[in-house]
């Protein structure tokens, strides 16, 4: 499953091109000592630059106080390839599970925080916590990414898109519309 | 493109089902005798019940006010056949042009918000705002959804993920994993 290609420095103003098509991801986190990773479906892009994602974790997960408590997490972006992987993360508690050990993942050291990234994912953008006013009421935190890094190929992998339940859609061919657009739309 | 495959009411709490995948949406909006549809790809579901979702709209759009003014919208779902009108949509701005009219698009009635929606789209989500806390800082608007409505078939309508650059990931394809769920997962 992990294979060997290069991962390379993404521009933090190109993250949307990973997060606007909605896939599910998996945030890593780590605080005092533990780490946990949890599936996300509930994400949004929210500015280019600085580049900013909002999502809901909500505070009966486990991997909320430790986002809360460190103010920053890695969102991983999962391809097909780790689909049990992340079935079996969103069904299983962090709470006395470390689950990078459980689900054979790799936690590598992020570049710009302290928390691991799932080295086994296409994608990983690093975050700091920004905005948490919202955090309370609707358990909406808002992130600045940091740093992000990718594989280069392939260029659109197949990602997972949940429709709940048990059923994903899988996004991967493309509709190359560029010529379709004004320029400063682009 | 208009099709006849009637449309039923989708249960409040199942809105996720059609949203929390990522589409690429049309966002339709109306308020003293003015219309508007933008394209919006930024947004994410919140809660199932209340059945919440936010979206980021920036001031710079001619939607902002229209949706501001009158604390309401429709979140129109486009399959791959609206591809044209979608990025035509977004495009385009709505100071001065009527998109209904200029994209030949249907203007129906909602059920229960003063917007019409766009009738050729999949699926409509009519909103009320609830919450406008973060629309100055992030223009990020906060919506009830308090009806909807989808066609049946296609039961995984093939649907737009925008990743800039003028290219779309479709997502239709399905991988159904229900029996890996736990239960209470589902």
């Amino acid at each position: 499953m992990h294979d060997d290609v290069e991962k390379v420095d993404v521009p933090l103003d190109r993250v949307r091109r990973y997060l606007e098509p909605g896939p599910i991801v998996l945030v890593s986190s780590a605080w005092n000592g533990e780490r946990n990773i949890m599936t996300l479906g509930w994400h949004t892009v929210m500015a280019f630059s600085p580049s900013l994602i909002g999502c809901v974790i909500s505070s009966g997960n486990h991997s909320s106080e430790l986002v809360r408590r460190s103010g920053t997490c890695v969102i991983n972006l999962p391809t097909t390839a780790l689909t049990d992987e992340v079935i079996g993360i969103g069904n299983s508690s962090g709470t006395g599970l470390d689950k990078f050990e459980h689900f054979g993942l790799t936690a590598s050291p992020s570049t710009a925080v302290e928390v691991p990234r799932v080295e086994e994912c296409h994608a990983h953008f690093e975050c700091r916590l920004v905005d948490d006013s919202l955090v309370d009421r609707h358990g909406f935190f808002i992130w600045e990414v940091v740093a992000a890094q990718a594989r280069m190929t392939p260029a659109y992998p197949e990602t997972l898109h949940y429709t709940g339940d048990g059923v994903f859609m899988v996004a991967g061919e493309i509709i190359d519309r560029r010529s379709q657009f004004l320029p400063q739309m682009l």
